[in-house]
């Protein structure tokens, strides 16, 4: 029988991390993985030029800026980036995220920065 | 340019319909799906053979058996079905989840039934 998988729960997980601008693992889903982050500042302009990106905020209020003007999500909103699309996530305060995107998506997409944080590493 | 993505806020679409294990499409991310679900009483056992399925729980309490037992799942908790896994949510009160998943999942996998459900339907 193959083995049962294990709930997730995202107050638990986020427990175990206080680093900011890092996403981490905790499930996947055939090629995609789901992440949490804890944003809180400015991070920098950037795309994704092979795929959407999701952002889902859990706590506080993370504002994304596109080309066209800010969207500002709060817990219980979420935003699909188009792939190609140039973003800017910041938060005045920390916000707790859930992010899902297709294995091996480097989160400064286009551009290499300090924030540039190391892949697949799961919590 | 690029039409700017629309944010979801999961209260205002659960606040669009009543029905219950009938999944409401609300984003698209490449060829996958977010889709909102009110669950309540007993699911049929079903599987997906070609994917992996994910249960995030936003209110509510979702128990999904498994053949080794159930899984209870509480808000903020999250779950991903392997793919070729029987599983049967069910929920004594209504839960609301959010479901992700490919584009073109049949909520009742490999089994026809009453509950079989129109595939995306967007709210």
């Amino acid at each position: 029988m193959k083995t049962s998988p294990t709930k997730v729960n995202f107050n638990q997980k986020f427990s175990l991390f206080e680093e900011q601008w890092r996403p981490k693992v905790i499930a996947e889903m055939n090629n995609y993985q789901f992440k949490l982050a804890r944003l809180e500042g400015e991070f920098v302009w950037h795309q994704h030029d092979d795929t959407d990106e999701t952002f889902i905020v859990l706590e506080g209020e993370l504002s994304i800026d596109l080309e066209s003007g800010p969207v500002v999500l709060r817990a219980g909103e979420m935003l699909v980036i188009p792939k190609g699309m140039r973003h800017r996530p910041h938060a005045t305060t920390e916000a707790k995220v859930l992010l899902v995107e297709p294995v091996g998506v480097v989160n400064t997409g286009d551009v290499e920065s300090e924030l540039t944080a190391p892949q697949d590493v799961w919590v």
